[in-house]
């Protein structure tokens, strides 16, 4: 289990690194690394707080800018609906969709997490999806016009609902599939697809780094938006390396708001 | 139940039409009819002969050169694969993509249409889906680079194994779901699309009307195929509008090769 970092540079011999740098990247579950330099990258504070190279600036937010630009490819007035909505990606698609002027709906799992997205968040619509027993009825209400753009992070039953649910030329953005990550055997196919003839739908999966080469225009943009207020982020932070496991448990469980971050040394 | 069909204007009073005007439209399954002129459209029989305005010159041909080349966008030396791929539309899809410079493997449910798919059609690989065990093994040997468009006319487990056989940025083109038209309830949706974003693929249904403005240009293409003989087709034809019921659930089980023509008057 190998997880994203921010870390200061406290001593190097590598040119492209200076002492006091922060830099990013893969660099394990650990307080102190010793690196080549090879897949790291700097993180420049001027952008924002050095957490936020872990989501709002990070990979996460890049990969709700481009899932929703690129592969989604949302226009202004469009209907988006997002799985996960309250998560790390999710929020951002969501805030992301609503600068783009989009209509949004969000789907997440808790009454705090859906009062965030319809308040601070600004979200158009959403429902609990623990406690919703109709995800159709429910999106049908939401997206009468049904969904342009559905940004999907968690597959399963809610998918499902929003694939039936999918405008003429509507867009399914796999990002994540977390319904199914611990499946036990590999699971029966899509059965649903007929809807995609129907509709004119596709659906499409992405990596973010398959964008690596337009990460810093993305950032600048989502950098502005940041600071002019028009994006927000939410962190869920634990302090203590030793309370890492139970936070990754609890992420899993969806109990976080937002990036599910691990503080291991003061910034 | 409507169906397509060919006739002869034997009176009009339309002056688009003309006595002796071949027309193809939804006529009904019915030997005379009266029709105002709409939705009909004129059959230029120095294109082929009148038949395969239902066939590789009709609905058929132009599903599968519009899903090909247009949802699908293959290129010269791609891997394709079809299921269904002895039917009207897969038995044309198959050599548009030959056609293309591509590699094709195609499905079909008898030893009788693999052989006239590797033999005539030049399929260059085939595998009977009634007698295969293990589709994905069969995918792997037919095309051990993966599957860059996946043209599917079926559903069901020999898509599933597709859709976990698919190269990187490799394209589902979803034209039909025979498997599933008859499914009694709401079946479960997509669960394997995590390969999605492993793979960077995706899955898009079509319907060949949306290409409407573009029909001309293709039969054009498609005639000069047929007729320098790079494009065959077969056509199974019963004789007597008594025998289209029987004609017609043979289809459903897969009895026919190629298109499925009732011959309800001489031509």
């Amino acid at each position: 289990m190998t997880g994203g970092a921010v870390g200061r540079v406290v001593q190097s011999r590598n040119k492209r690194y200076r002492e006091g740098d922060f830099v990013h990247g893969v660099l394990g579950w650990q307080e102190w690394v010793v690196s080549d330099g090879r897949g790291l990258h700097k993180v420049d504070p001027k952008l924002g707080p050095i957490s936020t190279a872990l989501g709002v600036l990070g990979m996460p937010g890049l990969t709700a800018y481009f899932g929703l630009f690129e592969v989604g490819e949302i226009k202004a007035g469009e209907t988006v609906f997002i799985t996960g909505a309250a998560g790390a990606v999710g929020s951002i698609a969501g805030q992301l969709a609503r600068i783009a002027g989009c209509r949004v709906t969000g789907s997440a799992g808790s009454a705090e997490k859906i009062r965030w997205m319809r308040g601070e968040l600004g979200f158009d619509a959403a429902f609990d999806y623990k406690t919703t027993l109709d995800y159709r009825a429910a999106l049908s209400e939401a997206c009468p016009r049904g969904v342009d753009c559905f940004f999907d992070n968690t597959g399963g039953p809610q998918s499902d609902a929003a694939i039936l649910s999918l405008a003429h030329r509507g867009r399914v953005v796999i990002c994540g599939q977390i319904a199914h990550y611990n499946a036990e055997k590999l699971e029966t196919g899509p059965r649903l697809l007929f809807n995609l003839i129907i509709r004119r739908a596709r659906i499409e999966g992405f990596l973010v780094l398959d964008y690596a080469d337009r990460f810093a225009q993305a950032l600048a943009r989502m950098a502005e938006w940041v600071k002019d207020g028009r994006l927000k982020y939410r962190e869920t932070v634990v302090d203590g390396i030793e309370n890492a496991p139970a936070a990754f448990i609890g992420m899993m469980r969806g109990e976080n708001i937002g990036k599910q971050l691990v503080r291991i040394a003061p910034e």
